[in-house]
Order: C-alpha cells, then sequence, then structure tokens
C-alpha cells in the first residue's frame, strides 16, 4: 500500500489508471558534490588516523578494551591507542555492500554506496500533533507513528520515531520491538541499552520471523544506532552494542553526533576530523569483535548558536559538513547515514526550510540513508506527526526523480506539436490523453487549487490539512499480513520475560 | 546594507565582529544535474529546429515578420519558418557574456553561464502580508517591495514584485520605475508594453543614471522579460519589447512559459521542445534586430493538474524540465533564467516546499538567473512580504555554500582537538574562541531556541517574526545614496509625460 495510491484514491474515480512508481529500491540520481578537494580529504582523514594514534579514544568498557589491545592498540587506563594499520585492516574487512531483510522480499534492502533510503526522525521524547499537543511520547504514539512509517514506502526503515516514556524501561524494549514487528513488515530497530535487552530484542525478532539461530546471525534483520560520547569517547552500552551486534551479524549504524563548537571544533573540517576519527575507532572495534560484520559508517555534525549554544539543523555549515562525510565515505567505500532535521519548535516554514535544506545536504553527499529525513522538531526533541506527513511529500517527489523520465520521440512529442496550432492547447491532444492520468506524480498534502476555492473550503492550510491525512491511516491502518501463531508467541515471550523482571537497561 | 549585518546587529552587541560574506558574486558551486542523455539532448534541440522549419511561429508583428524574412525566413500570412541557419547565426551572434549595470559599481552583474542571480516573486497582481491582508496591488506595496528587495545583497535585481493595480495603466510605467530608480541601486526593469511606455522607460534610466544616449546603448542598464504566447506564439508587445530593447542594447530575458498538458504537451520532452525553439525563435528576431543584443535564454515549464487545470509549481516535473533547460543552455553557450514558485495560497510548509523543491531544480540545473525564487503564491497571483523573508533565509544559506569552507590544516584542527580531553568541549577552546564570532551563518528569521524560551516569547511561528523583520526594514528604510538634482528631474519629466498623456499599452 503506497501513499501515493492512496492520494489518488481520494482523488480520482476508482477505474482510473493509477500512477505506479517504485519508491522502495531507490538509487541517488543526484551527481555527487565535493566541499573539499580530494587532498585536503586525504588529509583530514589523516588528521583522523593521528588522533586515533596520537591522542587516543576513551573506551569505558573492560571488554572493548581488551579487543583493541588484542588487536594491537596500546591501552593506558581507559585510553585506547589505535594504530593506522588496525584501522586499515578494519577498512578492509567491513563488507561494502550486504542485505538488510525485511519481513518479506520486498522490503529487503541493500546497503552499499550508491542506494538512497530514508527514515522518519527518531529518538523524540516527545510526540506533538494539532489535535492533541505535545506531550511526552507513549508507547500508543509510538504505534501511531510506526503504522504512518509502514504506510509511506518511501520510508524505507523503522526508527524508533518516539519513547515509549508510559512503559519502565526495563520492559520498553520489548514493548517497542512488538510494535515495530506487528504493525510494519519494515526492518526493524533495536536499542543498544545493554546486552540482556539486545538479547531480548534478538530473540523476538529471530522468532517472529520464523528464523533458525544461524539464520538470524547469517544476515542483518534488525538494526541499531551507536553515537559516539564526542569527543573521543566510547561509553559503555555503545561499547557492548557494538560487539553484540556485531558478533551477531545485526548492523550497527555508527554515527557521532558532533555539534561544532561544542563538542567538536567551531569549524567543518575541525568536527568532521573528530567525527571521522570517532567513526573508524567505532568500526574497528565492530570488525575486531566480528569481521566481516555488518555496519554503517555515518556523521551527524552540525552547528550550534555560539551564543545559546542551542544546536541548529539545516544550516549551511550542516550541510558542508554531510559533503564532507560523503567524501570520507566514498574514501572507505562504506555504505554511510547522514541525517536531516530542523531545530524549529512548529512546523512552519522555518521547519520546512531546515529540514528540506538538510535533505539536500544529505542527497548532494550521496547519503545511503538519511534519517531525521521528516517530523523532526526541536533539534530532536519531538516527533511531529503533521511534520511527518508534509516532509514526506519532498521526500516522494525525490523519489520520483530516481525514476527518470523519458525523452524518447514519442515523449518530444512532434505530432502533438504538428496537432496543436499556435495559440491552442494541448488539453485535448491524443497525446495528451493517452498519458494524462499516469504523467505527473500527484501531491499527498500539496493543494493547487486557486484562492477563491480554497477559501471556500475554510481556508485550511498544510499543517491542518496533514492531520487528516495521518488520522486516516491510523484509523484505516491494517497491519502487513502475518501469522497469528507468531503473534501469540511474541506475546507469550514478552509475559514471560516480564514476569522475569525484563531487562534493565546497563550503562 | 546586508540582511546578515542587521540580523546581528539586533542580535549582538555592536563590539562583535562582523561576519562578513559577499552575496552579491555568486557562482553556482554545485554539480550541474542531467535529466537526458547528452544525444537525446541534440534530438530535442534537432526536434526544435523541425519545430520553428517546419510547423512555423505565428508572429503577429508586422515588422517582426519583415525581420525574420528579410533574414532568410519564410513567411505565410502570420506564420514565420524560420531555418536552421538563422537560428544558428542567432546563436553565434548572441553574446555569451555581457554586464548588467547598476547605479553603482558594486551593483554591476556579469550574464553568463556559472554565475548565479535571485530576484524574488515577479509580475503577481495581488499582495499580502498578516496584518493587511491579502489586496490587488498598489504603488505603494510595490516601494515597500522594493525597499525589501535592495536591503539584501541575495537578490540581484530588481522585479516588479506587484502591479500597481492603483495607477492608471498610461502611466503606471512611468511609477514603477521612479520606485525601481529612487528606492534601489540594483538593476531595474522594465515592461515590455509597447514602444512608447519601452521608450519612457529607457529616457528615465539613462537621465536618471546620468548617460549620453550612446553610453546607454554601449552596455545594459535594465532588463525586460519576453513570455512567448504558448504554443508557438510570439504576439505584438512582445516581439516589439524584442526589437526595442535589441536596438538600444538592454537585456531580453526570453522566457516562453509553458505548462505541461495545458500550452505544452503533457511530456517533459514535449514541454522542452516547444519551450526550446520558442525561445530559439525570439532570439533570433532579437539577433535579427541587433546582431550581438544581450540575451537571456530562458525557460518557465511546470505542470498543471490534470484534473483541474490548476498550475503545480515545485513538483518533480517542474525540476526536471529545469535540468533539460539546463543543459539545453549549456548546448547553446547562453545565460539563461528559470524559475522556482509555489502554487500555495499561504506562508505554509507547502508554500516553503515547493519553493525550495523548485529552487534546487534551478541550482542543480545550472540557472544564471532564477526568478520568483521568494514570496511567489497561488502560482505566481500573490506576492507575500513574509514569504519573501522566509525564503530569503534559503537564498542567503545557498549563497553562504558559494564562498566555500576552508579546510587548512588550521581548520582541521588537531591541536583543539588536543586541548579537548574526553568528553570534554569545545566551548572555551581558542581554536573556538579565535573564530566563534565569525565562523557560522547567523539566521534572518530562524529562530533556534528551545521550547520553553520560544513558548514564553509568546510561541511566534516564522511567518509572524517575518512581519516584524519586513515591517523593520519599511519602517527604518533609507535609499541608496543619489543626487537630488536627479530625482527631481526625473520627477519633472513623469509630470511632463502626464500632462501630456502618459503611454497607454499597446498590444
Amino acid at each position: 500500500m503506497s501513499a501515493g495510491r492512496r492520494g489518488r484514491r481520494a482523488r480520482a474515480d476508482a477505474s482510473a489508471p493509477a500512477r505506479k512508481v517504485d519508491y522502495r529500491n531507490l538509487r541517488n540520481p543526484f551527481p555527487p558534490m565535493a566541499a573539499f578537494s580530494d587532498d585536503r580529504i586525504e588529509a583530514l582523514h589523516e588528521a583522523s588516523l593521528t588522533v586515533l594514534e596520537e591522542l587516543g579514544i576513551k573506551v569505558l568498557h573492560p571488554g572493548a578494551r581488551d579487543l583493541y589491545r588484542q588487536g594491537g592498540a596500546r591501552i593506558d587506563g581507559e585510553m585506547a591507542y589505535i594504530g593506522r594499520d588496525m584501522v586499515a585492516a578494519a577498512l578492509a574487512s567491513a563488507p561494502r555492500s550486504f542485505a538488510m531483510k525485511g519481513a518479506v522480499p520486498e522490503r529487503d534492502l541493500t546497503m552499499e554506496l550508491g542506494r538512497m533510503m530514508f527514515q522518519p526522525g527518531a529518538g523524540c521524547p516527545h510526540a506533538t500533533d494539532l489535535t492533541r499537543g505535545r506531550r511526552p511520547g507513549t508507547i500508543a504514539d509510538f504505534r501511531e507513528l510506526v503504522q504512518i512509517t509502514q504506510s509511506f514506502d518511501v520510508l524505507h526503515m523503522v526508527p524508533p520515531l518516539v519513547e515509549a516514556q508510559d512503559v519502565p524501561m526495563h520492559l520498553r524494549h520489548m514493548a517497542m520491538t512488538e510494535v515495530e514487528l506487528t504493525q510494519s513488515d519494515k526492518v526493524p530497530f533495536l536499542y543498544a541499552r545493554g546486552t540482556p535487552q539486545v538479547m531480548d530484542g534478538f530473540e523476538m525478532i529471530r522468532d517472529f520471523r520464523g528464523l533458525s539461530d544461524a539464520e538470524f546471525r547469517a544476515q542483518s534483520w534488525c538494526y541499531t544506532i551507536i553515537n559516539t560520547n564526542s569527543p573521543r569517547t566510547i561509553d559503555l552500552p555503545m561499547a557492548q552494542g557494538l560487539i553484540d551486534f556485531a558478533r551477531h551479524g545485526q548492523l550497527a549504524i555508527i554515527t557521532p553526533f558532533t555539534l561544532m563548537g561544542a563538542m567538536a571544533p567551531v569549524t567543518v573540517a575541525g568536527a568532521m576530523t573528530l567525527s571521522h576519527a570517532e567513526a573508524l575507532a567505532a568500526i574497528t572495534l565492530s570488525q575486531l569483535a566480528q569481521p566481516g560484520a555488518p555496519v554503517c559508517y555515518g556523521t551527524f555534525t552540525s552547528n550550534v548558536d555560539m551564543k545559546s549554544g542551542a544546536p541548529a539543523f539545516g544550516t549551511p555549515e550542516h550541510f558542508t559538513a554531510s559533503l564532507v562525510a560523503g567524501q570520507l565515505a566514498r574514501r572507505i567505500g562504506l555504505p554511510w547515514r547522514c541525517a536531516g532535521g530542523s531545530a524549529a519548535n512548529i512546523n512552519d516554514a522555518q521547519a520546512a526550510n531546515e529540514t528540506q535544506f538538510g535533505l539536500w545536504g544529505c542527497l548532494l553527499a550521496g547519503a545511503t540513508v538519511t534519517i531525521h529525513s521528516a517530523g523532526w522538531l526541536e533539534g530532536g526533541l519531538t516527533v511531529s506527526y503533521e511534520k511527518i506527513i508534509t516532509d514526506l511529500e519532498v521526500l516522494q517527489m525525490v523519489a520520483e526523480l530516481c525514476a527518470g523520465t523519458p525523452s524518447t520521440d514519442a515523449d518530444i512529442a512532434l505530432d502533438a506539436l504538428r496537432e496543436v496550432p499556435p495559440m491552442g492547447h494541448f488539453f485535448g491532444a491524443a497525446h495528451t490523453m493517452a498519458r494524462y492520468q499516469t504523467q505527473f506524480y500527484e501531491p499527498l498534502v500539496g493543494d493547487w487549487s486557486n484562492f477563491g476555492a480554497w477559501t471556500e473550503r475554510g481556508a485550511v492550510d498544510a499543517n491542518h490539512r496533514a492531520t487528516g491525512i495521518w488520522r486516516g491511516i491510523v484509523d484505516n491502518f491494517e497491519p502487513p499480513p502475518m501469522d497469528p501463531d507468531r503473534v501469540a508467541a511474541l506475546q507469550d515471550f514478552i509475559a514471560r520475560r516480564t514476569a522475569e523482571g525484563g531487562a534493565p537497561p546497563e550503562s
């Protein structure tokens, strides 16, 4: 069920042929843009290796320090000094292309440079919509947001859109995983908050997908996000997550979150040197834990307001940092994640402009996965239902560009040009009649009616139209087909583990 | 007076060093994107030549038909059949680079491929703002909108933002030109609404700039927009405008306005074949009137809603048509104009997203001049004061990307990375302190404060913040320095021409 089809159904009669554009398997159609010259990218890469070798990384996890030591690093207290050779070995063993498995083959993804995937905004403590206002996120919110994510093919993976704050921490991982598995057939996310929670998640996904342990480990059925603690620190749950996901063959997306001027140098070049060093350290740990383990390189580098310290997104500096990250990702050859986002407090013109500007940075940087590409407000403190919808319009238009535009002689249309006289019109031309129902993208939330008609219909802005759209999705949501026995088994698992006391996060 | 400086003045103390980025002379930093292969662009170009040669162009202006005939065209009634050789000769004589002259050298522009200029929305019958509502445009509105345009360096030329509907048509050209000359030092626009109005405009500009007739004719001191009447028609005032501007050495920006499915074929390839043919016909007329006359190639091609016929902007089809136009412009080597815009009825997320999406089409197409890049609502029926401000944020961020980002060893900042311990912060690092006041773009209308602070300050959205910004500009506007004698002479000219009956438009 694609959103495109949904939009059409509401607008056109049922007999009209549907425009079908595949949003599921996108390849980036944009020319990659460079911010720095190749030799300066090399200098930055070398500087990152110097950071790892000479300044070192603080590693809070003793087991991770052991892995680094066994790999050849010098360990001094909590500091690990990681040699260039170790990084080179890790980059050689990290796979450049691998599959991510959904519930059905149509939801499988290929992680490699050149592919293009989107996720809605993630990790937000709050949710907001125009009918219920801004509130701490709940498991009910998360369920609705996963339903919305499931309903649009242009969103390729399910992230933790909102924290289910009404579920205690020792049970939350199971509640959120249950929602992901029962409301979506897309690749699910797991938090890396300690081994017990991660193992619960792996078991839930493995059994729900009907896999043996070997089958589960042989491919990536879920993913996590590993944020280093910038500057130069890998904390306990992050290190444990890297190790657990690597040893079980599941994807770790590695993302230093480096705000220029705050936890990173004030320059793009300096912030990216730090980000790159931290990402290389994490990739190295992953490959030490399990050579060949699937990893995504990543960055999330933007700037702060130097007067207030407030983070900013969709800025020229954010855009440029994304371009540099893309150059570094191509330098090391790995699939990678980048991020959009907005610091606006409501879904206004600022919010739209920042998110789209940040998105174009990711697109021209050649990001494999763009996170926070829809719905992210307040620099990630709130996910907006309406903003997911209005941002989805942009993502769908980007996806339309991937399909390419035909330019055959029939498209050049000399016959139609011959048929229509000067100052005539093409509405009734045979060339038009044969194509008009499927030629153009139909907007999801855009309203192209004139001012009079729009005013008569109540002068409803895009935000309020978006409310109607997500409400319609949630009210009429039908989960993808699934085996009721597996749903029952999933719920039995949760009941049993709940009775056993769940699994508190570890840190 | 740059907007950046204005923003800073309001925010930081007066002693703070100012970030200075030149927004006046921009070169496009984005890699050009192709929609069609080079051989299909060649096929499209050839099809356009076939349209001109075999299907012909309707030319309503007898003098223009004479020029085409003298150039070798076959004339049959009002139809002109224009040979490939004539087009080739015109493309050979049209200049690939030329200057546009402002009131001062700092406002001069260079028209050539690779440059990047922006104009706010133009040609709107209505104006709207949040305090006074939507109304038919007046000369007072035009004056304010020119003041806003003058105040931002990233807007490079003054367009006719709104029709001054309160001034009778036989006097309007003088009233609008007076505003352009007295409120701005940027390159002004003249409508091509018949020779008498155009000659009034030329005389006003020539004398106000203190030029001899030869000096005026030797360079372009103003510009007009020539929209062909698609399909395949050049009407009376447009043809006369092409001839008058060419013979006086002033710039004609040639822009077929071709909506796919309405006045053009429903396909991008077909619509661009028509647009290209019409542009080539107009360029040919210009060069027949005066070989070497300055012209800009151009297009404005988007699609309509095939159910209502309503025009749409900022769509994937609009984006793709812009890319094709860019490929054709590079094929013929001329500077060219493209356009953004929005069909939204208010400055909401739809409006922001459509305008920015259309802008990225122009940027990746390598447009020399992007028109309607700020403030254009309702597909051009209304110009919004607030939307000019919120769109300007995007244009300024694009202009920031032109400046490039340094990547020296000092920017890579190994010393700062050495200075700050793991999990420390860079706020107080020497590297940060030396740079923090000038490192980042400061937003014009973006508000990065957190939800609590933003709520306490009244939860003002970007639109309402924009009201305060344009109101501040208009209330405190100081025109650029100018000779009071020339202002008096300008007013004398208008008084005399008014007494003589002005100049009705011709069509």
